[in-house]
């Protein structure tokens, strides 16, 4: 997706050879225009899936898994890091180790939410280890859901996770797959 | 906002005299389509205040923020919980604490994000104590920025939050005022 590379080009910054801040327009300060057409991007790539529900992690997937919900018309289900008070009764549950923040999470679905009878769309931020996306993946299995594939907005090409997800057969649409980054040379992506 | 008010009537349940469960619609599960209404009428309420951000708290305020801020066609910052590896520099820094996970937090937003030539409007989907609120507030003030206001979806307006808030002269708009409730009689709102 053009938008999105130019934008990756002009605003995003690399930080030695495997860090890329994107922070002033996909995951903290969160520019929703931008969004807006990555949400139809998506809807073009997985428009013959039967998307009936997106399935996010928090915090930074929350964003993008929204503004998309409004080009499918679907419901968004986030999964949660930690268990909380407010999240009565069962949950499918699943680890998922954070290379960014460096620890282990225990994330979670209510089970009210995800079901047999969904075909869910995972979408999130970043796609580097694939260890987010398995978790998610995970989640989707326990409840018995299809899985129609998963969506992200940029995948770091060169780490082994979105090779691993299609290799079993799930589709993965990236929107900018970066092929390699440095600070000198700065972002180039997989063609 | 009545189609909120419908909403609870209808999807909402309350645990106990405190507790009032929305995840199926607003912090678990989220309708986007619900979310664009209640960013339709942030906009009418907050439409003369010349918003040009809008400041959430991660994880339940960021889907809410994102689609409210189509209406108001700003960007969207969301203040993290923790601090992580991937935001370098400075940052402005709050404690707030969470009742509903019976913990403090350190909440942060990176300088980058936040100035003062900024006037920000603060989302979030629950007042009730108001501390997630006045973190975010002082946030606003660190950073030398103007407050418009805050628009939270629901106000439990028997709990102090958003009373203190209005006393110091800060304009709070809530969708849906909760008056009482039990789980006998369900949900009144104030008028």
């Amino acid at each position: 997706m053009e938008l999105l590379k130019e934008r990756i080009r002009r605003d995003g910054t690399v930080k030695g050879t495997d860090v890329l801040k994107v922070d002033s327009f996909l995951n903290h300060q969160m520019d929703v225009a931008l969004f807006e057409a990555m949400g139809r991007e998506f809807l073009r790539r997985f428009a013959d899936c039967g998307v009936n529900k997106i399935l996010t992690i928090e915090a930074s997937g929350i964003g993008i898994a929204c503004v998309t919900a409004q080009s499918f018309h679907c419901p968004v289900v986030f999964a949660k890091k930690s268990q909380t008070k407010n999240i009565a009764g069962e949950v499918y549950s699943t680890r998922v180790e954070s290379f960014t923040h460096g620890r282990v999470y225990d994330v979670i679905v209510s089970k009210k939410f995800l079901g047999s009878e969904d075909n869910v769309l995972i979408i999130d931020d970043f796609l580097a280890n694939g260890a987010a996306l398995e978790g998610l993946i995970d989640l989707v299995n326990q409840a018995g859901a299809r899985l129609a594939g998963a969506g992200v907005a940029i995948e770091k090409a060169f780490q082994p996770g979105g090779d691993r997800l299609r290799a079993k057969g799930i589709r993965v649409e990236a929107l900018a797959r970066v092929k390699s980054m440095s600070e000198e040379n700065g972002v180039e992506f997989v063609d």
